[in-house]
């Protein structure tokens, strides 16, 4: 557990509804003479994820549009600051303007958050299996907000193959004692490092992960591990 | 910027009042056949960046203890529950029970925040350029939970040599059009991403990031630019 490689995958065209996500996978990988192996993580953009599954909506390019956009799609405002809505969607995620998403959109359009990302991941990893007939995990990622702190991070919206959520509490610290309550959000790590690489273009909404440790991988799902309940936060 | 690759320096011995941090991270690299180069940054956490500066105090082992401790370092208590204590620190910080820590300390003690963590990384920065010659630079990481996710990440606490938050509105995305407001917390996914490598043991304070695009590093500060003021955010 001591080195890990990120690598973005330059080179992928436009995604439009109804796209094969895991052959312009494929495709960009070989182009870019890169390769996929047996215990990486690929990371998916949510907003390649949501075009490819055909979210994409008509929205007039004015704030009052995309308002009533957000507060149609959102199952709850918690909060209302100007045009801005802190919503919660219908995942269960709190998120800015129900994660809809106006750029890198053709004009009159915004794209809507993927349906079941967690689903989506599952579906991009099985797929990726059967034509590559590799053993990856897979996480699609987007950016949010956070309450306190300036600046977006991105997280994940959807994983498959993964433990979301890394128990480590009951493992022993350096000095032999029990530690705290540690549970590690790794596929929220994971999609920030990869943020790392990728830059805010549409045209690298791909990237490799190599060299995680193998205990990181395992059965779980965001909206299972990741989603906070109403009754378990603070602020609802 | 394509490839990123995070390496942890093991072999750290355990961190004592008045240790000269970039001494060890130094006899630890060598001593693992690491490297260190311009334009990487070193990350470091929290707690050993607290312990060097003699930030322990005595903490009985008893519930009660601790949260009056809590409650004495917290400049103010934004939630309680239980003994959980959600706080804002002398720094500005919204973390659970001030930042302190008691796991990996010795028993009947606590560890406080650093009192300055942008300050400590600066000076690591600067000892590090003195001793090796290498310009790089610094994050310190610790680790918060977060309001509607389950599971911690690792986030910056103090930075030095690095623009916090990257400002990528005013860019265009593929289409030609500007971005919306997309002002990218690079100290905190760098922290969150190295989390990645480290596990949760005191005994691999220190990591390694080589290959960050060059346009990342500048001026700036965790506290100045990471740090919501009271004034912008839905929560205070």
């Amino acid at each position: 557990m001591s080195g890990l490689r990120i690598t973005a995958v330059p080179g992928v065209p436009e995604v439009r509804a109804g796209a094969d996500l895991v052959e312009l996978f494929c495709a960009a990988l070989d182009g870019a003479g890169l390769d996929v192996l047996n215990g990486d993580v690929v990371t998916v953009t949510s907003k390649v994820v949501a075009k490819a599954e055909g979210r994409v909506v008509p929205c007039a390019d004015d704030e009052e549009a995309k308002v009533a956009l957000v507060e149609r799609e959102a199952v709850r405002v918690l909060r209302r600051r100007g045009t801005l809505r802190l919503t919660e969607t219908a995942h269960g995620f709190i998120c800015a303007n129900a994660g809809i998403d106006l750029s890198n959109t053709e004009q009159g359009t915004a794209v809507l958050l993927p349906v079941d990302p967690d689903r989506s991941a599952r579906r991009f990893r099985a797929e990726l299996a059967r034509v590559r007939g590799v053993s990856v995990a897979v996480v699609v990622t987007d950016t949010f907000g956070r309450v306190w702190r300036n600046g977006v991070t991105d997280v994940a919206l959807g994983s498959a193959g993964l433990r979301p959520v890394l128990d480590l509490r009951g493992t022993t610290d350096g000095n032999g004692r029990v530690l705290q309550a540690t549970e590690v959000a790794i596929v929220d790590e994971l999609a920030g490092a990869v943020d790392l690489v990728l830059g805010k273009s549409s045209r690298t909404p791909f990237a490799v992960v190599r060299g995680l440790d193998a205990s990181y991988f395992g059965e779980g799902s965001v909206k299972e591990h990741v989603v906070r309940s109403a009754n378990d936060d603070l602020f609802r």
